[in-house]
């Protein structure tokens, strides 16, 4: 069973970041990470010239680069998909996905928010807001952690999604 | 069910360039094609910077970057998978696969082979070579194609897998 936690927030709130000092943590704690990003204008990978980006470009509708350690897959696709779609499709093997970039979605949420982007919070307990991870304090009925708080966001998280 | 279909030869023969070369006339033939090359020292792909980069050094077993035209799926592996667990895993819709860079592989072969490389041929029928292509004439109980033959492999192909 694959958990799905969906860290939201406002343009360049932090998000990434967040994602990217979770990893490690998590990864530390025996829980097999995955990451999904959404991005609605489309996206560029991959390095021009190389074999891979040559088979796109000369229209494979999907292309797959093999290692001994790592795969890569690129290909197109008819529509957008969902979480769900996403998971079940691409992801194999993972304790926690956690995503970014998708629009209400009905998955749990950890909002960023930091005091120099000065926006609103985006998410309430309605739409599935479990903690805010933030340098100021919010009282919103969740949990609000310091945006520096990693290992306690960390534990939160294991708490929350494996404690049996 | 996917056809597979491997392009072989020595280094530098020329591989790449002809499947460059078959994906745009096997398309225009209504063919959905996907590729698999496979890179036994690994491979570099993403730029860096990138938030799906960022996630990827930050330790995720597996990174999707999904827009609605085209996924991404970058993911740790525990070995190396051959190429039918590579298209079973990977390959959701293509009706031929060319594969590139795997050794002693069970799926039928056109063999590249260019004079200015000066290398004798790699396979012979028993390998399961189906054809060559080459900027000159070998005698080896296959086709023989002349290697700016596109259109005349891309009968041979669709022949081969696709005739009922």
């Amino acid at each position: 069973m694959t958990s799905i936690l969906a860290i939201v927030g406002k343009s360049n709130s932090g998000k990434t970041t967040l994602i990217e000092r979770l990893i490690p943590v998590l990864k530390d704690r025996g829980l097999r990470v995955a990451t999904i990003k959404h991005n609605r204008h489309g996206f560029d990978i991959d390095h021009k010239g190389k074999d891979s980006w040559r088979h796109r470009k000369a229209g494979s509708a999907a292309t797959v680069v093999a290692s001994p350690q790592m795969v890569a897959l690129v290909e197109d696709t008819e529509r957008d998909y969902d979480i769900k779609e996403l998971v079940d499709r691409y992801i194999h093997n993972a304790d926690i996905v956690l995503v970014e970039g998708f629009k209400d979605n009905p998955f749990p949420k950890i909002e960023v928010s930091l005091t120099a982007s000065r926006h609103e919070l985006i998410c309430t307990k309605e739409d599935g807001l479990l903690a805010i991870a933030s340098d100021r304090k919010y009282n919103r009925g969740v949990p609000c952690f310091d945006i520096n708080d990693i290992e306690g966001l960390a534990d939160f998280i294991e708490q929350r999604f494996f404690s049996s």
